[in-house]
């Protein structure tokens, strides 16, 4: 079980990746998002974007997704207070392959909680062309001296 | 259609509400987060957070969507670049019935664009009990100087 003393700044961890289709990207965005570049390849397609893109908000959970697979489902993982500066840079089209890409910036232990600890990274899903197309800087807790 | 020069500073929209049901809740996090604490009730009541609580993605993400139907659905909207400073406080759990709520923080028109400018906004994701459970402070293109 990776725990809070596992995580150095400077590690780079590869995460998965993820095939993005047009049925998924109408799915969420009828569900959450329904702004017609999102929803509507016709009126996207006339939109400045050009074409159907991916909620922001559907873009960043794929992330997350990638994340919990590579990271979060074999960790001592205690949630999350926020992210900071998360950027929408490139849209995610239909089509697209997209990766994770997890990057320690900074850990601290908790002066309070002697069995936890602070880790900040750097989140970025990049396509397949290696363009960043979402980033953030996310806080997540960690257990510390978790046995086993 | 409401564009960039109907948001002043101070302007508060109150959004609609949203039931939170377990059911949407497991199926956001089967799809994207798959944590114990979100996909799995007997392991969530067993964790720190008490019980069941819904993904923070799938909690903006309903922000979102009050945020489609009560303001973007009739507004000159250009996507938006990024959020800053987005904060989960409160967990949402099944059975809650959440509302949102926007304040325009600061405008600013382009100054490469003369068709457009920037609405940033505080973003508040709230409860049935009025307490914060999500916020963020989002940036948003508008159209300026829109027919009709």
């Amino acid at each position: 079980v990776l725990q809070f003393e596992d995580f150095e700044p400077g590690q780079v961890y590869e995460l998965g990746s993820w095939e993005v289709t047009e049925a998924e990207i109408l799915d969420f965005a009828r569900a959450f998002d329904p702004q017609p570049f999102h929803v509507d390849p016709d009126a996207a397609a006339r939109s400045p974007f050009g074409g159907l893109i991916a909620s922001g908000w559907h873009s960043a959970a794929i992330y997350m997704r990638l994340y919990v697979d590579g990271i979060l489902s074999r960790a001592a993982s205690m949630g999350s207070p926020g992210v900071e500066e998360l950027r929408w840079l490139v849209p995610v089209r239909p089509g697209d392959v997209v990766r994770g890409r997890f990057t320690v910036v900074e850990t601290s232990p908790s002066s309070r909680r002697p069995d936890r600890g602070t880790v900040i990274a750097l989140c970025e899903l990049l396509n397949q062309r290696g363009e960043v197309a979402v980033s953030f800087r996310a806080r997540g807790f960690f257990g510390r001296g978790v046995p086993g």
